[in-house]
C-alpha cells in the first residue's frame, strides 16, 4: 500500500485538519467528536442539515459543509458508522430552533448511530428528524444493508435539504423535499479496481486484470455480478438499463445526469462516460437539463464511476440551481 | 488496462465531445482541430489565452476554458503536442484585435508546434505571442525538454493572464503578468504509481511495491531519485525542501499553496498533504494567503500529487481573486 499519511489510525483526522485549515474562516473541526462544521452554524433561522457516514467517501461529505449545504458532517473512521455519542454531540452543537434534520445512507451501522442519537437527543428535548437516502439500484438487501444503498445520489438530496433550509424552510418542509429528491433519484455504479483501506493495507477485494464488478457498492461490497472488462458504451448501456426502469425514467421526462468517479478513475474517462450517457438518455427522448461531471462520492482509490439519475420538475430544479459554498474548490 | 472508452485512438475525442454537451451553452467544439472554446470568443475587447499541450492532463487545459481563464484549448493526443497546423487554426478562429498569447508547457514537442504556429500566424498579420511555463524545480533538463518542464504551477499562470485578459489589459501587459506568475511559481511532485496511456495499455514504466519516484513529470518522466515509500511527513519535507529555497521563499513571504493530485489519488490523501504543508510552511514563517487542494494538472491515472507554491504580492493576489466561470464545475 502506498498512500499519502503518516499514521493509518490518524487518517481521518489528519485529513479534518487539512480541510480545516484550508478553510479558517468558514469551517470550524472539533477533534474530539472528529466533525466539521460551518463556523456560522447553528442558526435559529435555518433548520440545520447535517449528514454522516463512514470516512473515505470524500468530498462526501466532510467537504460539502458550507451555506446552502450541510451545516454539520459527522464522519466515522474509513468505512464505518460514526459513533452514537460523536453524532450526539454534532446534534447538539448544531441545534436550532427550527430543528435539526440528519442525512443518513442507507446502512444498517449508519441507521444505528443516528436512530440512538436521534433519540437521545429528543430526550434532551431537541427537535430533530432523520431522513435515510437509498438511491442504488443495483441490490435489493446488501452485505451491510437491508434494503437499497444509499451512494452518490445523496448529493442531490444533500444540495436540495440545503438549499431549503437555506431559504428558511421549516423542518416538515425540509423533510418533504429530501424525501421526494430521494424518491425520483437512482443510482448505479461499476468498479474497476479494489480499493484499499489504509488500516487494511491491502485491496479490499480481488478482481480480476479483466473483471469488473457490475453494481459495486461504495465500499467495495459485491453488486449484481462479476464480469470482463467491456467498452464504455456496454457499461453505460448496462447502468442505464438498470437505472431507467426502475423509476421509470420516461421519454418526456427532463433529468439531472451525475457522472461520479469512485476516486481512482481520471475525469478524462469520465467525461467520456457522459458524453455516451447523454446521447443515450436523448436516444431514449430523456432531456438532460443538469450534468454533474465529477467526484461527488468516492470509494477511497478505487478505479470505477457510477451514474445518477434526477427525475426533475421545476421545485427540484430551482433548488439545484440555488446558491451553495462549500469547501472543495475548483479555484 | 481497465478503462473507460471505446477505442484507445478515440480516447481524446469522444472526452472533449462529452465536455462539450456538458457545456452546451458556454463551450464550442470543433472536431476538425479537436479544440475547445469559449462559445463567446474571440472578442476584440481582449487578448485572446490559449493553452495546448498533450492530453491526459485534464482538468488541465480543456476543462479551464471559460470567461477569466482560457478563450480556447488546443489538445494534442494523451502526452503528445498538439500539432502545428491545429495550434495555427486555432489561433486564427481566436484571432482578435487585441492579440493572441499562447500558453506552453515547456517541452520540446510542444515548442516546436507552437513557434512553427505563432510564424504562420504571423505571416498571416496576426499578432501573436508565446509564453512558456517552466515550474518544476525536479530537474534542469529532462527526458522532453531544455530547461525545466511547466507542470501544475501552469494554473496560476492561466488564471492570471486570464483574469488579466477579461479586464481588458493589452498584450504587452498581459505578457508581463504570465512572466511575472511564471518567475515565481515553483512545482515538484512525487509519483506513488506509473500511469497506463490508453493506446500503450499497459503502465509506462515500472514502479516496486514500495517504490515512489521523486520528482516525477507529468509524462511519468524520471525526476531526481527513486526512494522507498515513506511518511506524509517526510515527503512534503523532500518537496518543500526543494521548492522553498529555488526562489527562494522566505519567511515573511505570502503564499498559494497548491497540493495537485496527479489522477488517481483521493482528495482524502491531498488533504493530509496539504496540512502538513501549511504547518511546515508556517514554521518557516511562510503564511499560505489562498488554498488550493484538488487535481489541477494530472497524469492519466496515476497516483501522486505535487506541491506548487507561488510567490504572492498585491497583484497576483488580485488576479488570482478574480472570479472565473470554467467548464469543470463542483456542483
Amino acid at each position: 500500500m502506498k498512500k499519502f499519511m503518516n499514521d493509518p489510525q490518524q487518517f481521518v483526522p489528519d485529513m479534518l485538519k487539512g480541510i480545516a485549515l484550508a478553510n479558517p474562516e468558514t469551517l470550524r473541526y472539533v477533534p474530539e467528536f472528529n466533525l466539521i462544521q460551518r463556523a456560522d452554524s447553528p442558526s435559529d433561522n435555518r433548520v440545520s442539515i447535517i449528514q454522516g457516514s463512514g470516512s473515505g467517501h470524500e468530498p462526501a461529505h466532510v467537504m460539502t459543509v458550507g451555506p446552502g449545504m450541510l451545516a454539520a458532517a459527522c464522519p466515522g473512521d474509513v468505512f464505518a458508522a460514526p459513533p452514537m455519542d460523536y453524532v450526539y454531540e454534532t446534534t447538539k452543537l448544531l441545534a436550532s430552533d427550527k430543528g435539526v434534520l440528519l442525512l443518513v445512507n442507507n446502512y444498517t451501522g449508519d441507521r444505528m448511530a443516528f436512530d440512538m442519537a436521534q433519540e437521545m437527543s429528543e430526550a434532551d428535548g431537541l427537535t430533530v428528524r432523520t431522513l435515510f437516502i437509498d438511491d442504488d439500484v443495483s441490490v435489493q438487501d446488501s452485505t451491510y444493508t437491508v434494503g437499497r444503498r444509499g451512494v452518490a445520489g445523496n448529493f442531490f438530496v444533500m444540495k436540495a435539504v440545503g438549499a431549503a433550509a437555506e431559504s428558511g424552510a421549516d423542518l416538515d418542509e425540509v423533510v418533504r423535499i429530501g424525501e421526494k429528491v430521494n424518491s425520483v433519484t437512482r443510482t448505479m455504479g461499476i468498479a474497476l479496481t479494489a480499493c484499499t483501506p489504509p488500516s487494511k493495507g491491502s485491496p479490499l477485494f480481488e478482481l480480476g486484470d479483466d473483471e469488473i464488478e457490475i453494481g459495486v457498492g461504495i465500499h467495495g461490497e459485491p453488486g449484481r455480478r462479476r464480469a470482463p472488462m467491456a467498452p464504455a458504451d456496454a457499461l453505460v448501456d448496462e447502468m442505464l438499463d438498470a437505472i431507467v426502469p426502475d423509476l421509470p425514467f420516461e421519454s418526456g421526462d427532463r433529468v439531472a445526469l451525475m457522472v461520479n468517479g469512485l476516486g481512482g478513475t481520471p475525469i478524462s474517462e469520465l467525461y467520456i462516460l457522459y458524453g455516451i450517457a447523454h446521447e443515450k438518455l436523448a436516444a431514449r427522448g430523456i432531456t438532460v437539463a443538469r450534468n454533474y461531471v465529477g467526484e461527488y462520492c468516492t470509494s477511497l482509490d478505487m478505479a470505477g464511476a457510477s451514474i445518477t439519475l434526477v427525475k426533475l420538475d421545476d421545485e427540484i430544479e430551482r433548488l439545484l440551481e440555488a446558491p451553495a459554498e462549500i469547501a472543495v474548490r475548483v479555484f
